[in-house]
């Protein structure tokens, strides 16, 4: 069997949870580590990482490269490795692209929501497409291998990372808008340049993200991979299930309004449902991974398909994405 | 021949200066981030020396581990290891050391003579020993693998240091008081803690801590070195240069002040003479690095013992400083 490979969390995490991804036998999972934060605030965030990494040996360790998969197959536990989704971290200083991809930082979003110094977020009216900041910044991704990921981004600045971009980008947590046109899932024009481009879309289980919601049967959704599969080969799919396993409301709260808005902002939300969602009863927990198979299965997916989206072609891209540029390599330079 | 080892510098880098360590022959070079600078400026400074590796990835590299001077060697480049003068780039976090030992530093000093939140700087009129939060951050350290440094320390602070840390420690940079009573030199007593336990002294060429100051002649300088030897063994000996090359005296100010006073102090220095003193004539740069064998040899050390002070002996303390402690390490965890 191929790796068990989750491409976007951001849970309340514990020992409980770092537990459910042994039992769901998850070989790696990509955490979120910022929404609006600051530099400083992020490595707040890295420092309290590394205290799970010292409480949790057993279970958990920080992935920095795609030879951790193994690493994390022989050992019998789950790989970390750290995304942000947001540029907020970099702050204005692109420095600090190599400085926390040092620390570890192997995805960077260019915007969430809104406008950054990068690009503009899906839920601007107008999209600059990427800035001046942006093109210098997707190149310094490129060099240093952090890999570009569009996830809460506007068309035309996606459209515009892909042709950019030297090295393939992601979308780490996204559905096709054809299945349900949510403001942050995809255009059909994005995901063929992203296929087009060796990049990857982990497809996602946030209920938002769901036609019907968190009531989106396994086998409907499963459907939709299929025909996605279809269009664009299966080879660009995986999973991002965007799972928040434990958060209070108050934290999707920080990720709609962080401290750019006073006013309340509902997002993909409502005033009536403001909360987080329920998740669907077949995926309440990283135990439930390993059970997509079956579904997967039933939409027609052959074994190295079904392989390919659970975590082979999360493998393949982190093998591709994480190491410096060729480029940029000096003699004998470390790749990590 | 061994590997030539520079135990602190400081100058104003530039590819003049990086040339010149070439030149010279130089493995390695333990160089100084940071005296008062917190954090965030601290990461400047590492993004700032990104940039370096970049322009001159044929002359310089970063060194993590001690099996980055066989790189230096093999590829004809000096590694450059970081350190910092002075604890304020964790400030009151704990977490910080073991974020910039990832970062790649190295070394760390508990106080830069004033009183820190670990320790007590040599300049103070009370020596506190370590703090509480100091005892906490030499564990850590110990820990992670980053080397305490008591240079600028007082006298009881260095010795609790000693015995509190579970790992040999390191003075960077001063020479024996017994030989020339400055304030930053270290006493008899400190030396023998130091020897017995493993620690590093590197003897330092800047004016200061020189009998005569930049007038003092090598073969006294040699000669000194040779009477330490005798006294403690020579293993314990390398070269910490605190070479300031083509630093305006803004910085020695900065050294001596940083936000603490708005007063002029003029730490080592006089109204006289309040800039950077003149360096020996016999050591002006990198190039006369190689230099000092012949004045090591002609007070009576042999090949051996030439080749250990000159940078065996820092490269044996690398390899046992740098990684992370045994007990620390989980199931294959990597000590980088």
């Amino acid at each position: 069997m191929s790796f068990l490979i989750d491409g976007t969390q951001y849970s309340n995490w514990s020992g409980t949870i770092f537990r459910q991804m042994r039992d769901g036998g998850l070989d790696a999972v990509h955490v979120t580590l910022n929404y609006h934060e600051t530099f400083r605030e992020t490595v707040a965030v890295i420092a309290r990482w590394n205290r799970w990494f010292e409480t949790y040996p057993d279970l958990i360790f920080q992935g920095f490269t795609a030879a951790d998969l193994d690493t994390a197959r022989r050992t019998r536990r789950t790989a970390i490795f750290f995304g942000a989704q947001n540029p907020s971290c970099i702050e204005d200083d692109i420095g600090l692209v190599e400085v926390l991809h040092r620390l570890g930082l192997r995805f960077m979003q260019l915007t969430y929501n809104n406008q950054s110094l990068l690009a503009s977020g899906c839920y601007e009216a107008e999209d600059t497409g990427l800035t001046r900041m942006g093109r210098e910044v997707v190149a310094e991704m490129n060099r240093v291998g952090m890999v570009v990921d569009m996830s809460h981004s506007g068309e035309r600045s996606t459209l515009e990372a892909i042709e950019h971009s030297a090295r393939p980008i992601a979308i780490t947590h996204a559905n096709p808008a054809a299945w349900h046109p949510a403001r942050r899932n995809k255009s059909d024009r994005v995901i063929a340049a992203l296929a087009e481009t060796g990049g990857m879309l982990g497809l996602s289980l946030y209920p938002h993200h769901l036609k019907g919601g968190g009531a989106c049967a396994i086998d409907e959704f499963c459907a939709m991979a299929a025909r996605t599969a279809e269009r664009f080969g299966s080879a660009c799919l995986g999973i991002g299930s965007d799972l928040c396993q434990d958060q209070p409301d108050s934290v999707v709260e920080w990720m709609r309004m962080g401290r750019w808005t006073k006013a309340m902002d509902y997002g993909e939300g409502s005033a009536a449902a403001p909360g987080f969602p329920p998740m669907p009863d077949w995926f309440r927990d990283n135990r439930d991974f390993p059970g997509l198979r079956a579904g997967l299965a039933r939409a027609g997916f052959d074994a190295a398909e079904c392989d390919g989206i659970l975590g082979g072609n999360w493998a393949r891209f982190f093998a591709a994405g994480f190491g410096a540029a060729p480029a940029a390599q000096g003699p004998e330079r470390r790749s990590a």
